[in-house]
């Protein structure tokens, strides 16, 4: 398999957990989304969207979007499950990564920041304002949900990492990157510590990727 | 069923193209987002991220997030089915709704479109503009996609309709809305134009919808 990411993208970060989880190795692309090469011929030709990641299977598919790629992985190398086999769990655990992946981080997204500083007019402290705000208010409402779930699992919903946990832990990454003070979510930060500690999510992160740069 | 939505919520719509592909009935309960309803303790304790749909199932169940619910119901009700049963092509179908889910429709939302109003002082010309600028650009990879894949069938990815045109129709729905132009979208055209013909996706138009206002 090939894999296109890039360290510091969370939606590449979310995969490179999924892959260490499941112990499947790929060969790495790196696109440089700070330099645009996301917009190049080649890789537009690649991911129409001109995001990461992608990833090309043995067999020739060329699969984008984090939540699809790793689902696929889940299906055709079920061996570690990332996915709840129970249809109700399942569901849950999909609305958790997809609040995620659908309401926090596309706010987040270095396109999106390029829009609100080039068009409008957005300085430094009101980027750093709109981060705090989309990203404390995704994570707060994911925090309510772990605690309304009432679980006391050492993962976000069960005694092993999945889906759930793949997705909090790059966007956690993200708030302390950005400087959101997000102290106050206790069961987030445990389970987050807890994943910290294994070394599947600790080989995600992304100052241990080779394209890594300060 | 108990499903919370809104007219005007594409992804209370998506849901709503699904219960009726599937013929299932449900009982609908409006939440005013325009107004502010969403924010109510009563419904916040149901839906942490106060955002609509939440769908509480027969048995009590919880559930939030569009594409979740929607997985949730092909999954317990499968006479019908909405996701191809081959593992590629459903990771190709999940992808491409995640396109929509995750990418486009995050950035139209109300809560954003209020926020850049609010914050970065966006007027109705600026806010037209990032809605013309996000809607285009991810329609355009759609369609992208769409024509990437070459396939000659009457939906997006086989010959009825699934995942991806319930996602799809909502969002050339609100590109209409909001007066962005996407008439050289082709098969993008072409597949909405054959959706609205039925009367599954006709039935689950806002205007259609018991809380509809002008």
């Amino acid at each position: 398999m090939k894999f296109y990411g890039y360290f510091r993208s969370s939606s590449a970060y979310r995969c490179r957990i999924a892959f260490n989880l499941k112990g499947l190795g790929y060969d790495f692309e790196s696109v440089h989304l700070k330099s645009g090469a996301q917009k190049s011929t080649k890789y537009a030709a690649l991911n129409p969207q001109k995001l990461v990641p992608t990833l090309v299977t043995d067999s020739g598919l060329e699969l984008t979007q984090s939540l699809a790629i790793i689902e696929w992985l889940d299906e055709i190398y079920p061996e570690v499950s990332l996915l709840p086999g129970d249809i109700d769990l399942r569901a849950q655990v999909r609305a958790f990564a997809q609040i995620i992946a659908c309401e926090i981080h596309p706010l987040q997204n270095l396109r999106v920041l390029k829009y609100i500083g080039a068009n409008l007019n957005a300085g430094s402290d009101e980027t750093s304002a709109w981060l705090g705000h989309w990203l404390y208010e995704g994570l707060e409402a994911c925090e309510a949900i772990l605690q309304k779930n009432g679980r006391d699992t050492a993962f976000c919903f069960g005694d092993a990492p999945g889906l759930a946990d793949l997705c909090l832990v790059p966007q956690v990454f993200s708030a302390t990157r950005f400087g959101v003070d997000i102290s106050t979510l206790t069961r987030i930060n445990e389970i987050n510590a807890t994943c910290a500690a294994l070394p599947e999510f600790r080989g995600a992160e992304p100052a241990r990727q080779p394209d890594y740069e300060e």
